[in-house]
């Protein structure tokens, strides 16, 4: 299987740049150690997913593009289809679990989508329906090459700000922010460990890294953490991104994550939603490698009661 | 009276930059209208005051730098100058209201700087005793030309960033900031708007302006806003470039200040304490001028509870 490359990456960025901020990286003072936060929660929709979701729109041929796209996901990438979607004024179906938070439905409806609600099992089939009834080109949220080109410029804006980081914490789901980073940070600096962190409760990645093959969790399994937009594994493209160029997953626990969530409101005055806290509650909790720590905040579409909780300490 | 220039502020830049985070514009598809936010709650004390903190520490010549500063603060600037002398391996002194919030005085603490709390109108002149006591130099948190050139690197990236901007919206407290943003601003930019935010409990600038001259009120009545940080009234110097330079001040009650922190967080993802919350408050309730429009989001050190119930819609 042919991995993406730093090229793609490159060749991304000004795609990427159309429709999505260049968010800075944040020193931590309050933090112990050198921490600096990517705040990929201050994107127009929320989260890192309009970077794929520009990059994979931009570089459809025009005739497929203007019969519009569709796709499947837990929220945010359906947001940033629909904001690129908007944007070059094509149409958009997201196919949604329907146990998907009301904040990330609501948002895409904002942005002039049409929302399919099914059972979580079924969206990926659904939503190729969609695509061969309509016509429509399909977008998949992760497993799609251009997708995972440009969640890759989180990791090459990384480095071009902090060009002797030492390690790079990513969040892992379906793994298309975590192989575009990886391949970005690795190319650059061989050096820097990049380290996914997965919740205890859908840890499917951390086991198929360990058993060198891909391990797929029940879906009725991986509901249970509140890491929402983490529920879904990889898929074989980025599963063999992964096994080449991440350094290591670690998991944190439900708790852990809450808190987190409080500290990144309270210290840092970013919010993230649960997905988004992953990489601070590892560092917390003290399971990374340490030196020059960068951990990506992928998204802040945080239910606005957990939210809240979370700041009270009451999580 | 002298006002300050933009050759002043050009100047401060690279001073600025070597301290405080490159902030960007934020979209807001959410909000109605042309809405960018200039998220300075990002800073690493959580406000835009490290920007002249640290061009007037800077600027101080090598030997009285060394013999270290004192301010007097109701916590964003105290924290600022704390944060800017450790970084310059020198002594800080704060003078701070006793009611300050405790999360701002905890952080000035934490970047190693002595507080010393006063009762709200005494601590200008307690400042200026520890000075003379101890041979510091007094770098006060707005009247002074360093602090305000500072401050308007805040101006001159929104301009950089956005061209063509209409209207900028800068909460008015002691007016560096204001001061600083509208110099910056219209001299790039004439046709702009540059508009000043208070609260309705706390409006002594905007009625200084009516009336062509300062009006100072008391610090009793000034005390009852939750926009803590804008509770203090313009110097000579700073209403000196607010007369020449403001295009105007609006006002906004209590409550809007309160639902305009749940919608930065819910929405925006970003946490804003009151006083960062005035802009957005402002624009929500239709008071200012219109077209494509920058709020500055000045800080976000609010204290977890207001905040919590802010996200909440408790307040």
């Amino acid at each position: 299987m042919e991995l993406i490359s730093t090229a793609d990456i490159d060749a991304a960025a000004p795609r990427v740049a159309e429709l999505a901020v260049r968010t800075p990286l944040l020193p931590c003072p309050w933090a112990e150690g050198e921490l600096w936060l990517k705040p990929e929660n201050l994107q127009p929709v929320g989260a890192f997913k309009v970077r794929g979701a520009a990059n994979a729109l931009a570089l459809l041929p025009e005739e497929a593009r203007r019969a519009g796209v569709v796709t499947h996901s837990s929220g945010n990438h359906g947001q940033a289809l629909a904001y690129a979607a908007r944007a070059h004024g094509v149409g958009c179906v997201v196919v949604c679990p329907e146990n998907a938070p009301e904040v990330k439905v609501a948002a895409m409806r904002s942005f002039d989508a049409e929302v399919v609600p099914v059972p979580p099992a079924e969206r990926a089939r659904r939503a190729a329906e969609i695509a061969a009834e309509r016509g429509m080109a399909s977008v998949p949220p992760f497993d799609h090459r251009d997708v995972i080109a440009g969640q890759g410029t989180v990791g090459a804006e990384i480095v071009a700000d902090l060009p002797d980081v030492d390690t790079v914490l990513v969040p892992v789901g379906g793994g298309g922010l975590a192989a575009g980073v990886a391949t970005a940070v690795k190319a650059r600096r061989p050096g820097a460990a990049v380290i996914g962190v997965e919740p205890e409760l859908a840890a499917d990645a951390a086991e198929s890294l360990a058993k060198g093959r891909l391990v797929a969790w029940p879906t009725e399994q991986t509901q249970r953490t509140i890491a929402d937009g983490v529920r879904v594994g990889p898929s074989a493209l980025t599963f063999a991104h992964l096994r080449e160029r991440l350094d290591g997953i670690v998991t944190v626990g439900e708790e852990e994550i809450a808190a987190a969530m409080g500290v990144l409101a309270r210290a840092a005055r970013v919010v993230a939603e649960p997905s988004g806290a992953l990489t601070t509650a590892a560092y917390l909790a003290g399971r990374t490698p340490g030196g020059r720590t960068v951990a990506v905040v992928s998204g802040g579409n945080a239910a606005p009661d957990l939210l809240a909780r979370a700041i009270a300490g009451e999580v």
